[in-house]
């Protein structure tokens, strides 16, 4: 069954991910990963209307919770996979992970980025391959005349490489999922937990975290009103697109779910959401002015969707956890946004 | 002897906190402070040449190191002075903090602030206080007309209220320095550690905790260039002061040391130094952008006086400790900051 609109979820994906594949995730990070804090706030309480528990992915390394996922994944590859290498294919924070779980774990990565990635995310992918084997390269691509899945898949199979994808991929969600896991360690049950939705990554890792450990919580996706595929998705039960979105949430740019993805969000997530951009840079502003964490756009989606549903009257919920998923944003791009703000 | 201009420290001072006294307000913090991560970044570590280990201030309680003081203090008082109450005068994060400590310990507080204190750290005083007892209030006084210090020394003997000063006091010295103490914790041994300073009660109390339990760690203080009396002091071993200097690290805008923190200064810390406000906004995009941090001008000092020390050749370290002060900035001020930067 090809994976385009209109075509529903095969739901026996679903189980692809299971508690057990994120609890071997989380004991590959040890050590590795950052545990990183959860923070909280009396003005954050007071705009949700409950205790809230903010997991602060953008304190992670390369600054986002794709670190996880990638470093499970490129970790459990036998010994001859390792020696031939890894491939993927990203513009965003998946490249800068995978380049430097390449790096720690000694493996050759390819990393297909387009001619038009910011600089800064070009420079920060490359200093991170720096200390990967010989034949790590950042390939780069004319986005308007090529298709990355064919470039990478061509590469990948020109020399033997493993596709490590930014979030449709068993051991990358099971990754992602330790978020979710190391939340309700530290904070214990949870009656409604909010992630944001890009490719659903994130998403499906940390509502198979949640079901396991805290069946009670609902789990809520969190994405923009101007890339509402995943929304939509689920609603209808078959898979809904949106192409090239213009929200400043450039994490929540993926045109639709994945195939595993879109099974797990379908199967285990409670409810799906989107927020307008204006919530998003207010969840920022409130993030940086009261919790003094710097956000990306697409890492305040689950903020802003948490104060969205307590204001609606949607949230009955004592207790809510809040997954921040990134921080890598710079610094005129944030000072435009607040002054905007 | 008179605590002014050209006065030499009084030396006997200097052992009026001990490690015993950090070690003891660590106890009393314990499960009420925050306990706040340890952040470390190859951007800085490239930019220092060195490990460095960032202690993140910013992400305490109201936001700056200036509760681990307030509740040590509020915490020794005994019954009779608890049921009478403090007094303490700041227009910045010590109000904030006293308020917040006389709510958790359920003491009466009086805050003495400047009718001109920025509006959002009245209301967030006001806030915190609110739950406090009865009897608890901000006072404002025109800082034209009005000496701070005779205004609250009045109020206090009038009421019978215990003043809690923003740093001059032995056991607001002992609960800054478990800041440090929490730090050498964490990470172990350090070849120098960077402290900004103000009234010196962070700087003091971290000093007391380094020469401890790491002695051969150089522990240097660092103020801006335009608030340098405690540079001078140091140098000079008789008091210098500053009056309204027009830095944009308010924190450090303080006249000069005080009687306790100049004794500790000058018997256990090894360096003073200064920075440009150059220099601080560029640390402070450096933490925002790279660590993902918000910090403050004064919370970006130690940072900025470590990169400056590296540059300089100054700096012999391979490990190197930094204390974030805190991070309470408000956004219109970052966006000009970080638009002039």
């Amino acid at each position: 069954m090809a994976h385009t609109e209109g075509v529903p979820p095969d739901l026996s994906l679903a189980d692809a991910v299971t508690i057990g594949d994120v609890r071997a995730a989380a004991a590959r990070l040890a050590g590795v990963a950052r545990r990183t804090p959860v923070m909280t706030s009396r003005s954050l309480d007071g705009a949700v209307g409950a205790s809230v528990f903010v997991k602060c992915e953008n304190l992670q390394r390369v600054g986002a919770f794709k670190f996880r996922g990638a470093y499970n994944a490129l970790s459990r590859l036998d010994p001859d996979a390792r020696r031939r290498g890894v491939l993927t294919y990203s513009s965003g924070n998946h490249a800068q992970a995978v380049a430097l779980a390449a790096s720690l774990l000694g493996i050759p990565a390819v990393i297909v980025m387009p001619d038009n990635a910011p600089r800064v995310k070009l420079a920060a992918t490359r200093a991170y391959l720096a200390g990967a084997p010989a034949g790590s390269e950042v390939v780069l691509y004319d986005p308007a005349a090529t298709v990355r899945e064919e470039l990478g898949g061509g590469l990948a199979a020109a020399r033997g490489l493993e596709v490590v994808p930014p979030y449709d991929h068993p051991a990358v969600i099971a990754g992602q999922g330790t978020a979710a896991l190391e939340l309700f360690e530290e904070v214990g049950e949870l009656d409604a937990l909010f992630v944001c939705c890009g490719g659903g990554g994130l998403l499906s890792g940390c509502a198979v975290a949640a079901k396991a450990v805290c069946p009670a919580c609902r789990v809520i996706g969190v994405e923009p009103e101007l890339a509402d595929d995943a929304t939509r998705s689920f609603r209808d039960g078959v898979l809904r697109t949106a192409r090239n979105p213009p929200t400043i949430a450039d994490g929540a740019r993926t045109p639709y779910l994945g195939r595993y993805t879109f099974a797990i969000v379908r199967t285990l997530v409670d409810g799906m959401m989107t927020v307008s951009e204006r919530e998003i840079v207010g969840a920022m502003g409130l993030l940086m002015e009261r919790l003094r964490l710097v956000v990306e756009p697409t890492g305040a989606l689950a903020t802003a969707g948490a104060i969205r549903a307590a204001r609606e009257g949607s949230l009955r919920a004592s207790r809510v956890g809040v997954v921040i998923s990134g921080g890598n944003v710079d610094l005129a791009e944030l000072s435009g946004l607040l002054r905007g703000a």
